[in-house]
């Protein structure tokens, strides 16, 4: 189908018939659908009709490829003009095979993985009737009292930005049009949705525009950039205004200035959302404010088809604005190949034999094995043959190991990490207690606990958060582990035996109480299906673990937000004139995370070293080479991760203390050496100056190469213009 | 002296002497000063020579009518064109009788007040020789993590400007020149200084232009409109530049847009410190960068005595910046008096009478008492005669009680909460432990604490935070009482007996562990000079609370920031329709803060009711009535204060779901009625649109007038245009 057959289709239908497919619309409301008709609550006040449905543009959350067979086979016999439904819904970490959250796959340091993860949850989801996901998620966060940082790969731009692109790359592959098993994706939040006041769940967003564009704004272009096709609003409000209806960020910065001419889809019920916010006085003025912002897509509210039409004939709402919108939603079906094959990839057959086929549960053990971070070890993992394990906590034998965002993914299936270890420990090496719930302990669980542990060597613990408290919604304003879980460790620790904790949670954790009192502590986030044999991998030696945190983990909740890419203030702690006082600190607390950005331990030593560079001075022509060896100096291979960050020491605004550059995770067998060289340009050392204007400043700047943005090695060079 | 005679000073000046007009040099460097000569530490390194002191403009810190009037004269008699010291400190809450600090004072909610005491410390500074006072702070404050949120008034535009207007007014009267009682005002910290990140002092300031102008400049604004000659540059970064090298800032708003042609001073160093902030690549470019901005006076650092002459006569600087700042100091000089008497109000026998007269310290009682915020009280106080009273607490004996910024006070000279309720309890009725030290505990103090409370009838707590852990520099990542205190607090609590607290701090505290175990809660903050005597009153009823919070109490610090005139966001906690998950809240604390913004009780009962709107619309002809009606229901006279909020219902940009237009505080006999009547203008509905425009939209609006920011009775109205 030609671009010009989709002018056509525009004009052949009614204004009724191109306001609803603006509207996206849940399953029940499909013939078709299993749950069909069952139109209760919030749904049946939208006030939706038959013809409404039958001119729909989209369906949110149906999978499965019979349903989905059914469904846009009984709408394409009633749509006038054969338009099919696009399909779409949240494949974040995995379809039914559940790969890491985003913020362990972030951990992971390892942009292919997560590329082949995106690939995976693609072909799971296409060949199940899905078209399009509402992933990548790539807002940045800073704030983890926010529950969804675990949706996120973390707080740097440039880190989010290679992942947000592998992730595009991952779902929508080479050639949607052709590949039948890929996704259209669709980038969110636009824009700052990580940046919630308070760390609170859709709460208010401030800063300036400068700050937006130099850490906020990157990963989002980075993945339009890489083709994706869509893009979805944020919640909150930019500079005073939701996302939903500003038009200044729709508009004039992401159509205009990027040039982005896909379709922009609301977040769920966010249009109406526009009168709680404060700026639209009903559903008619939310429906213009949105329309005028660019929002193609209204998902789960009826603000468009019920306003819009009156609208446009009372000249209120420019018709050429829904045009385009409509055009903007044909272009994507036809992308996608529907109007030839309106149910695509959906293939019952492909479907059993693809989805949690022993392939893609291999590569999500991968994934879940190279996401985990090691945070401490005082020689204690792996373990050694021959130790009786108690593996005691809450987690120790739980599937509730996915995630949240993994709806189509089951809990049953998930492989605990007791059945991990016993898959891995001799027969009767194992021994299990749950010690306590997750938020409660009981005196039974507790004695239950002490007694496994007595009777064992070594202690692992499982602790950590449940999948309800984190996620959307799932904000907490005290970011430790519950008590019990805390009680619990104080118990075993009076034993006095070799500790290990396994912990399992969506966002950083203040982990007094665990990190002091553990001998080995292994953060496993939510690690998907494959959890609990990728962990016990690790734990045995198996596997070397090889994560980087991509998130700082604060020292309490008190020192929130804290990141590695801060400004250097006028007057830093520590530096070699300071006073004692008068200096950016807080009494009681260090101003450094407990754990930094980059940090992750391995079972094996690596030396980093003989930093060489091409030369003092570099400029545009003249970029810059760095190199730097890496030597795994101990005696099992081992995945190391080489950070470069660069300080640009003076510029016309402040520059962050530094930032990262550049990276790259190696593997190296024992005893081996490696030379890496990185290639530094003008370009990466550009910034926003105080007009706006994205340029680079001649001067000098450090460059600092190390295992974590803590320990590094710096060296001076300068930028000549 | 007139304009042209200044002018014509400034053409007779060599270069490095114009220059050395702009630097502010601390006491030592003087002579006549006690210190003379003792150039130690820093002050070595700046590199000043006797000439730039002869020539310097100002000096920093020095007190006292006779040394002051021996540093004058000397310099009178090297300078030479006789141009005489400016000579400046902080005189912040008090010289010697030290007022509560600025965040008590907020809580009295009487800027009339506030201006008295204002009157009282510039009477007290001037004859003792000072010039100008670096007050007042308007920095809005948000973050009780931030040590200096002590200083500002709170957290409310609109209360912070009438307290910014009302302490101008008290220093500077009607007619500074005339008036050797009085100081000039320089208005701090230009701006946004309370918006640190992470409540750290000195720290990033990150926020849009709109939440600049809508929250944080107003004070600063209403501050020069009363009239205040001078102005302070704030330590912190604004939109990524340093507000000391910050032109947009300086040159761009506040020069040009609001006309302000007074003096600018830097903070203490904060030309030096664009240097570690990464702006400047040495104190050449600082100094550059400063006096671009407009920046007229470098406190402390020397790089423009050191730099400019040079760059001037290279070409790099033009000499009218250098006489532009010139001409502002000499016009100060001239504005004091201080050509015709450059001793001005310093005054030997006037010190001896004024300073710390009972006149003064009759009114810093006042204001303590009015200052004091009742939190609790469950039908514990006022204290019953014939109660025997055990006081308790490591404040119970404690000069303490000053707070930061008080440096010519004299905690001896602090009437202690024990002196207070000594001089009103009857003999043998008190007794007094110690229980524990501010920050530690011994056996021996809760022993005796035990026994002294096991004795008593009734327990009267005296808790709280010593001014070393609040003021500048004094950030806190937890914000809780010490645990020692918290601890005592248990143990007192197995007694059983009626137990008060009185709080002496400078921060909103997370009060678990106080308000729920204790029967009533005084926040006393700290109270200045007279506290003890002030306190005592209120505690035996002589005297009636009346304070109402400035600033929201958090629930826990993972709750912060948390403030009353937040945005309602799109998915609200608690309206009619919300879903019990996907509203904005935490999952484990409220999002209320524990007592919010304008919350305080009394011993008596007020009712507030009877409110009538003089219409349902208004416009800008016709302004709307409200009329109010407060009766004192109980048998004590006392005082409240009846609250204005307006809520937008609509905007063009969010609005805030109420913001404070008015407010009265009256004081009621028992039995008395009093109507209130507020006028409500079209001109207070304004706010910043997008375009930054201020006008207001015609449309609904909520008008909320109660006893505190939660407990309203609303009204609707519109606004015509």
């Amino acid at each position: 189908m030609a671009d010009q057959q989709l002018t056509s289709l525009v004009e052949q239908m009614t204004l009724e018939e191109k306001i609803a497919q603006l509207i996206q619309l849940a399953v029940p409301f499909f013939e078709g659908a299993q749950e069909s008709g069952q139109i209760t609550g919030p749904m049946e006040s939208l006030g939706i009709t038959d013809e409404i449905v039958s001119n729909a543009g989209s369906v949110l959350g149906l999978a499965g490829a019979e349903e989905v067979i059914a469904v846009q086979e009984a709408h394409m016999r009633k749509n006038r003009l054969s338009i099919p439904l696009l399909m779409m819904a949240d494949i974040v970490h995995g379809f039914k095979t559940i790969f890491p959250v985003p913020l362990a796959m972030g951990s992971s340091w390892d942009p292919v993985l997560a590329e082949r993860s995106a690939e995976i949850a693609a072909r799971e989801a296409a060949v199940s009737g899905l078209h399009v996901t509402f992933a990548p998620m790539v807002d940045l966060v800073r704030d983890p009292r926010w529950g969804r940082v675990m949706e996120s790969t973390g707080e740097d731009p440039y880190l989010n930005s290679e992942f947000a692109r592998a992730l595009v790359r991952g779902f929508q592959g080479d050639d949607l049009s052709g590949d039948v098993n890929r996704l259209a994706a669709c980038v969110k939040h636009f824009a700052a949705y990580g940046a919630g006041e308070g760390g609170r769940d859709y709460n208010t967003v401030d800063m300036s525009e400068r700050q937006l564009r130099e850490y906020y704004l990157p990963a989002y272009k980075a993945a339009l950039d890489e083709g994706a096709l869509m893009v979805m609003t944020a919640f909150n409000t930019v500079d005073g205004i939701p996302a939903t209806g500003n038009k200044r960020l729709m508009r004039d910065l992401l159509r205009r200035e990027w040039g982005f001419d896909g379709v922009l889809i609301s977040d769920w019920g966010a249009v109406k959302e526009l009168i709680p916010h404060g700026v639209a006085e009903d559903e008619a003025e939310a429906a213009l404010r949105a329309i005028e912002a660019g929002v193609d897509i209204e998902m789960m509210t009826s603000s468009y088809v019920h306003h819009l039409p009156q609208m446009v004939r009372d000249g209120r709402v420019d018709e050429s604005l829904i045009d385009e919108a409509v055009l903007r939603i044909l272009s994507l079906k036809k992308r996608l190949g529907l109007f030839e094959r309106p149910v695509r990839g959906a293939d019952p057959q492909a479907e059993r034999e693809f989805v949690f086929c022993e392939e893609h549960r291999q590569a999500a053990r991968e994934a879940a094995a190279k996401s985990c971070v090691l945070l401490k070890n005082d020689s204690l993992l792996p373990l050694r043959g021959g130790q009786r394990v108690a593996l005691i906590g809450p987690f120790a034998a739980s599937g509730d190991i996915l995630g949240p965002w993994s709806w189509t993914g089951s809990k049953e299936d998930a492989v605990t990490l007791e059945q991990g270890l016993r898959s891995k420990l001799p027969s009767g090496a194992l021994a299990v207690a749950e010690g306590c719930s997750v938020s409660a302990m009981t005196r039974q669980q507790l004695e239950e606990a002490m007694k496994t542990a007595k009777e064992a060597d070594v202690i692992v613990l499982a602790l950590g958060e449940d999948s309800e408290m984190s996620g959307e919604a799932g904000s907490r304003g005290f970011i430790t582990l519950p008590q019990p879980q805390l009680e619990l460790v104080r118990h075993l620790k009076t034993l006095e035996k070799p500790m290990a904790a396994v912990l399992f949670n969506g966002r950083p954790l203040d982990l007094h109480g665990v990190l002091d009192e553990a001998d080995a502590v292994l953060e496993a986030w939510f690690p998907g299906s494959e959890g609990g044999a990728a962990i016990a991998a690790l734990l045995t030696g198996e596997t070397n673990p090889s994560g980087r945190l991509s998130m700082s983990f604060p020292y309490s909740v008190g020192q929130v937000p804290v990141y590695y890419n801060h400004y250097n203030t006028g007057r830093p702690k520590g530096a070699p004139d300071a006073q004692e006082r008068y200096v950016s600190q807080y009494l009681d607390i260090p101003n450094e995370p407990l754990l930094p950005f980059g940090f992750g331990l391995s079972y094996t030593e690596f030396e980093n070293g003989n930093m060489e560079l091409s030369a003092e001075e570099m400029s545009s022509e003249q970029p810059l080479e760095i190199k730097v060896s890496v030597t795994n100096a101990g005696d099992m291979a081992g995945e190391e991760v080489v950070q470069l960050y660069v300080r640009d020491c003076s510029g016309e605004v402040v520059r962050p203390v530094r930032e990262l550059k550049a990276f790259r995770k190696v593997l190296l067998q024992p005893g081996e050496r490696q030379e890496i060289t990185f290639t530094l340009t003008e370009e990466q050392l550009r910034y926003h100056h105080s007009d706006l204007s994205f340029t680079s400043d001649a001067g000098e700047f450090d460059l600092m190469v190390g295992r974590n943005s803590r320990d590094t090695e710096t060296r001076r060079f300068r930028l000549r213009k």
